[in-house]
């Protein structure tokens, strides 16, 4: 293994795997982190999501990507260090960072928590930091973070598993808060079933909620229902089930990028139902205005969540057992997984075992 | 005038004006309403809104349209005659009728007052009635009705200018609540001038919002702002206004109906923005995904409103002083009127002088 393009801006040596170009390979680099400041926490990673972003970046498929690029918003640690203001956390605590590392702090949205709709917020892997410098994830040895942004993960959560939920777990558990889609008895869709998609599952299971799961796949209905606790599930492309089931959702929270028809989804509502888009179709969907006035339903969107709801999040998945499933890598690993996430060939996120991952030398 | 086509199933005499093909021309019709049930209010019609809604069932735009078709579902009147059970009004009483006389009383919508959504609910113009004969709207000398559709008309409003206000006003009032874009210092667009717009205006200035106009026509910005007390214009084809508006609203109520981009609309709202589309395009519109999850907005629809609200919103225009803008023309200048609205050429709702109109001989 080569680690030869490096990068030594900061005091604090570091070690991670980086995309050099759009290719979206991953190679042993050699870089740093900032000091620590006064609100600062210094982490030593023990493990890492994949996430499905994280292959899109590597990749420049939105353009926008700053090689070398480090990905992972998944983090999951322990604290090695503390600056002097930092109240929170000491030495020894287990941690996560999720997506976000810095927000503007005083915008409407920031007051709010919700620095996730920050306008200003700077993200974990591959922005610009607020001195300039480039933000790298969490598939590398240590990070530095501000306080703010660092979760506590609570006890009674394997720490492999609960890395997923710093991204996939909020991603689900946001808007099922926001768009009033967690009262017990609801009868919810849940479209698509990879990472976002079995997180959603069970999060909704754990808030009373009846699940139907929808998919092209009819083979993945057994796992829907016997693994991940789903109470039934439907055919997407079955056009007899669809109109079967007509008018019976209260919500969907639709996990899916892939193009595909939101209309039938919506017919799928109540009135007063909601249709919830995490996945981000790039192209643009076709809606009818009426199928939204006749039932009084709606169509939105959500983005992540703030810090101080991922942490409420992650206590919730605690106290309700709500575990991501997961399979564990090693880092070198990763090229592999990649390549297998692109083909939804996981069941249902990869974790890299950070920590365990010899570092050559550099 | 000729009243040759007759129709007189029920016990009393009625005479209005109908359309008898996809013409869509109104003309005399003597016809007959049903005797007065236990809870059932007669009302003699005073005035009459004229809704878009009247003009496409008139023309069979829909494919569902009934004929002979008596339109009319803004209905102001005056009570002539109640039921031996009716304990809401009594003879004398100013009362209203909007576009439903009956709904299923049972389904949860109904147990909510949002009768509006009941999918069995009757429309007070061209559907079917519970025992089968066909109902007709309100360009009619009088009207039998359930007192539990029947709304009281307050005190300090003009009858004729109440009218619109019983379909138009709930409209436009509905969304603003369920949304929640009644909060004062709230900054909301509305887009479209017209019998909705305007009354839409109104009612968010009565909420002590900040409102701005949002059209293709620059010549209503000194109408919208002067007349109806709007904030502000943006002309949406100037691409130059649209963008120096971005991210500026809170809610948009969209009232107009023909093709339209909805997409540099959600580009005006602030993160948390609603679009709520009342006007009901009939060609399916272009969505992008990315535009609702980036800021967490959301694009609902609204369909009227339930009696208990109706009855609230009369109750606040009263108060509030919100009153829509008309002009009262005779029963006989009907067909003009519908020709001159299918141009828009009307500031900004005909009202039908119903009681003063001669009733031709049968």
């Amino acid at each position: 293994m080569e680690a030869s393009q490096v990068e030594f801006e900061h005091p604090r040596k570091a070690f991670g795997w980086a995309a050099r170009d759009s290719s979206g390979l991953l190679s042993p680099f050699n870089f740093s982190r900032r000091d620590i400041g006064e609100k600062d926490v210094a982490l030593k990673v023990l493990y890492c999501g994949i996430c499905h972003t994280d292959l899109h970046m590597a990749k420049n498929d939105w353009g926008n990507s700053i090689y070398p690029f480090v990905p992972g918003h998944e983090v999951v640690g322990i604290v090695t260090e503390v600056g002097s203001k930092v109240k929170k956390y000491k030495v020894g605590d287990k941690v996560g960072v999720g997506y976000l590392v810095e927000s503007c702090r005083s915008c409407q949205n920031c007051v709010e928590n919700l620095e996730n709709y920050c306008p200003k917020s700077i993200l974990t892997q591959g922005a610009k930091y607020t001195d300039g410098t480039t933000t790298y994830g969490g598939y590398s040895d240590s990070m530095v973070v501000d306080e703010h942004f660092v979760i506590r993960i609570p006890e009674g959560l394997p720490l492999d598993a609960a890395a997923p939920l710093l991204c996939a777990g909020v991603t689900v558990y946001s808007p099922m808060k926001y768009y009033g889609l967690d009262k017990p008895g609801m009868h919810v869709g849940v479209v698509g079933l990879g990472g976002l998609g079995h997180v959603a599952v069970k999060f909704a299971k754990a808030h009373g909620l009846k699940v139907t799961v929808i998919s092209t796949s009819p083979n993945k209905k057994e796992e829907a229902i016997k693994n991940l606790g789903a109470d039934s599930f439907l055919v997407s492309r079955d056009l007899d089930q669809m109109e079967a089931a007509k008018e019976t959702l209260d919500g969907i929270i639709d996990t899916v990028s892939a193009a595909h028809s939101i209309q039938s989804l919506i017919g799928l509502l109540k009135s007063h139902g909601k249709l919830v888009l995490i996945g981000g179709i790039e192209k643009p969907m076709e809606l009818q205005a009426f199928s939204l006035i006749i039932g009084r339903k709606l169509v939105g969107g959500s983005l992540v969540g703030g810090l101080k709801e991922t942490q409420e999040m992650i206590d919730f998945a605690a106290k309700h057992n709500v575990k991501p499933e997961i399979e564990v890598v090693p880092m070198d690993y990763v090229n592999v997984a990649m390549e297998r996430l692109a083909k939804a060939d996981v069941k249902y996120r990869f974790v890299i075992d950070v920590a365990n991952t010899p570092k050559p030398n550099s």
